[in-house]
């Protein structure tokens, strides 16, 4: 797509700045005052209007009435993946929850295609395995007969099945033979700790070892006791980056102005962890192999009422996280964009608007909704 | 005190300078490459050695055997005060355990009469009162049955008696009474908030009436839960001063390290908490009305197990800040001299090596040991 960008306050920087951008191939050409446009090329203005990195969400299992683990590569693209490119995502992991390996291998196969597609939908920038190398005591809504020890093995079989396609793998410390795992397919695999009741030390040793996140931080997870510190010790006095769930449910607005004090804006990556429910009404939905039921918003496993997921957007992640810091947009957007770009080392051309960055824009109203929503420079999304 | 102190490393702007200073009638005159000294001042070579601000103590209970809520007024500083400089204790508050009015209104006495003496020890800077008006489910060492309601009139009525002695009073936010406490009191004295089940609101509330620092921060507190932050959310979310006890005992190193990282290097307020048991061998002693047995060094309620206060030093304290948290001293020494002096509201004249501060002043050795005390520039430890 060939395209000016003209007349818009572009989020550079790390503040709005009167910018043109030039948009060729697909690709952010030039971020100036004024840009030098070939003639006949499309003109897009904005009216003043603010220009943003597209959105990443690192963690969530659907939307729109299609679970990740059940879904077809049509489904992953089409419905949830046009379900997020309304709400400013623009790129997403499918995090496939704990399955057996048939439908594991499944689940990648459809995503990997999915990821190969292009249309008017976000982009599917890979898999997030949420297991199966998890703690049975911290396992959430993860089916307990299908975790796994750690298993290098177990996790090359899916990454070849995948042909580069896993980019994120969630895993508990504690579980027998983690962090000799975690040693092993650091290079190969960004790894996130997490569903875990780790000690200090075991947690310490994941990510000395190579883990570099960690997953919804605090829930499903052991506190900090002030003589064991335990993994969310680990976590917070380390900078690995933290996963934070903004919708006012799983975080408390005081824990996530603390986590943003204590980890820096640069090292809080918020996520939706949504589920196939997300932009729908109340009601019975499926997250893997679990009936969940969402009630004002809020999904829990109807077996015994575990929290499971959320209803949450990246939109209104955005908006809360202005809401619960009292922060400027300004400090807030690194934490969509720029960070779970770094994390998962697509920083060198997401997340972020200059030349050379793929063209994956959202252009934001007064009030921070989502109006229009770019993916390589193609429009994939208009506000009516 | 007339006095030129040469050849020194002079911990200033945060960082080790070649400095001479000049100190005149117990004030620092001076601080220069190199100072104008009158013909007859007294020279004191350090020898390359390292000049630091002299510790501030802002929570004790004695040491060298004197319990403070026992002590006299000649214990305070011939016993306390004395032990204290020789770990490199410049200035202290002597905490005070919930006692009786009458037990209360004695000990305020004596530190009245200490604090407005001079000697070869450290100076007694005022009262610290911790309690009467505290939780009884987190009241650590505290006798239950003399527990109070916030009560203005009662804090007015041992103020009237300390004539301004009273520098700092821990309470617990939910107790009855206490936050309308804190609104009126706010002006009078440096209020903390500590042995507390107080949720986040309530201690809010504490904080935005005036409350300015936490006690023993994590120890005998709610600690925080995502969806409930309770007292340790608010404290580490805004920027009241947290005491911390670097005993290794009271707080895991990577508490240490967390509780550093979240606040920062400038909030967190190193305490001893230590007990009339401090430089003395394990054994039996007292804490206001309590048995403790001192084993390996770590102080217990006799009746319980609770444990009660520390053995810990200042000295100690900043060899265990440099080893806990891996940073160079000068990072670490505000914790223990300009952090303590801004909480007491003291900063303007304590706790930094400037022209016009007391000449409160530590001299340090290659392995950090104090080797020399002096207050208002009088010599009042040398190590043999």
């Amino acid at each position: 797509m060939e395209l000016v960008i003209k007349n818009a306050r572009v989020y550079h920087n790390h503040r709005f700045e009167d910018r043109e951008v030039l948009i060729q191939n697909g690709t952010i050409a030039q971020v100036a005052p004024r840009v030098d446009a070939p003639a006949g090329y499309q003109v897009l203005d904005l009216g003043g209007k603010r220009l943003v990195p597209g959105f990443i969400d690192v963690h969530t299992h659907g939307g729109a009435g299609v679970d990740v683990n059940a879904a077809t590569a049509d489904q992953l693209n089409n419905t949830i993946g046009k379900f997020f490119a309304s709400q400013g995502t623009t790129g997403w992991l499918a995090s496939v929850l704990t399955d057996t390996p048939e439908q594991t291998l499944w689940c990648i196969e459809q995503i990997k295609q999915a990821k190969a597609q292009t249309g008017d939908h976000a982009q599917l920038l890979g898999v997030h395995l949420e297991g199966p190398f998890l703690a049975s005591e911290y396992k959430g809504a993860m089916p307990e007969h299908l975790l796994q020890k750690g298993n290098a093995e177990l996790f090359r079989r899916y990454a070849k099945a995948a042909e580069g396609s896993i980019k994120y793998m969630t895993v508990s410390p504690e579980v027998e033979g983690v962090p000799d795992m975690i040693r092993q397919i650091a290079g190969e695999v960004v790894v996130a700790i997490g569903h875990s009741g780790a000690d200090y030390d075991t947690a310490m040793a994941c990510i000395d070892a190579g883990a570099a996140s960690a997953t919804h931080t605090f829930n499903a997870m052991k506190l900090l006791h002030q003589h064991f510190p335990a993994i969310m010790g680990a976590v917070l006095e380390t900078d690995v980056y933290c996963e934070a769930i903004c919708d006012g449910r799983h975080l408390h607005p005081g824990t996530v102005r603390f986590l943003i004090k204590c980890k820096g804006l640069d090292r809080v990556v918020a996520i939706t962890d949504s589920i196939m429910a997300a932009g729908l009404p109340d009601g019975n939905y499926k997250l893997g192999v679990n009936d969940v039921v969402v009630e004002d918003g809020d999904a829990k496993l109807a077996s015994n009422g575990t929290r499971a997921g959320s209803t949450l957007t990246t939109g209104q992640a955005l908006k809360n996280l202005v809401k619960f810091t009292g922060r400027p947009v300004e400090e807030v957007l690194p934490l969509l964009t720029e960070n779970p770009a770094d994390l998962l080392k697509m920083g060198n051309r997401k997340g972020r608007i200059r030349p050379g960055w793929d063209a994956d824009l959202v252009v934001l109203d007064e009030d921070l909704t989502v109006i229009r929503t770019l993916v390589g420079g193609r429009t994939v999304f208009e506000k009516a």
